[in-house]
């Protein structure tokens, strides 16, 4: 399968559609899901085209993976979490929506379980988890 | 939260507790889930000490994700898989039970859903699995 440049997040990337920006740095990107399945739940891709997992550099697959601890030591201070849960889906059957590799970073408190995916958040609420875990991260 | 050098994937890479072995190189060790979610689901793990992706250094995280790609290139090839789903749990609300830092990797068929978890799995077939994924690996 061949990367598709004119999937979502490589225009998000090329600013063509507007994000919630938590970080960046010179290999990776990170933002908002609009649709979060916990509070803060967000996206790190790398900024150079990938599909997925199977298909990405280990040095694309190394930078995401130093940008989601990162974020996620962030999101945890930000909301007060216990904990977090990761997940990368390959291809459709693997749970893959978007062909550009991203990865979910999904802060957790004890007792609360993610909600229903495809369900549009409230943008001030995105925005503002977006801004807290951003701070975090300093 | 500090590491407790006797959680069984410690046991497990000391040799103390057995496993079916998919894969190892210095820095990382990959070997069947024997509560199998998919056909083939198995654990990515650093050699070395950490909880999560929460204390991991970069250099494990990066260890262990060159080692996801290469198992889930060669699940994807031995069982004809349609995608792959990646999951990695960061303290026990964020879906942790073994304390040593571990991914999950699923080969995935269209249609086909995860099963739930905490099942034994059949002791053959996860042997057979191991041996399927370690020959495409090759």
């Amino acid at each position: 399968m061949s990367y598709d440049p004119d999937n979502i997040f490589a225009k998000i990337l090329r600013g063509e559609i507007p994000s919630f920006k938590v970080y960046e740095d010179d290999e990776t990107y990170c933002f908002m899901d609009i649709m979060p399945r916990s509070d803060g739940h967000c996206l790190v891709i790398p900024k150079t085209p990938c599909r997925n997992i199977l298909d990405a550099s280990e040095a694309q697959l190394a930078a995401c993976m130093a940008t989601v601890k990162k974020v996620a030591n962030a999101a945890k201070t930000a909301f007060g979490a216990d904990g977090i849960t990761l997940q990368q889906f390959s291809e459709t059957a693997g749970g893959q929506e978007v062909f550009h590799l991203h990865f979910h970073v999904h802060p957790r408190h004890e007792g609360v379980s993610l909600r229903a995916p495809g369900v549009m958040g409230d943008m001030e609420q995105i925005k503002a988890h977006a801004e807290a875990i951003s701070a975090a991260i300093g």
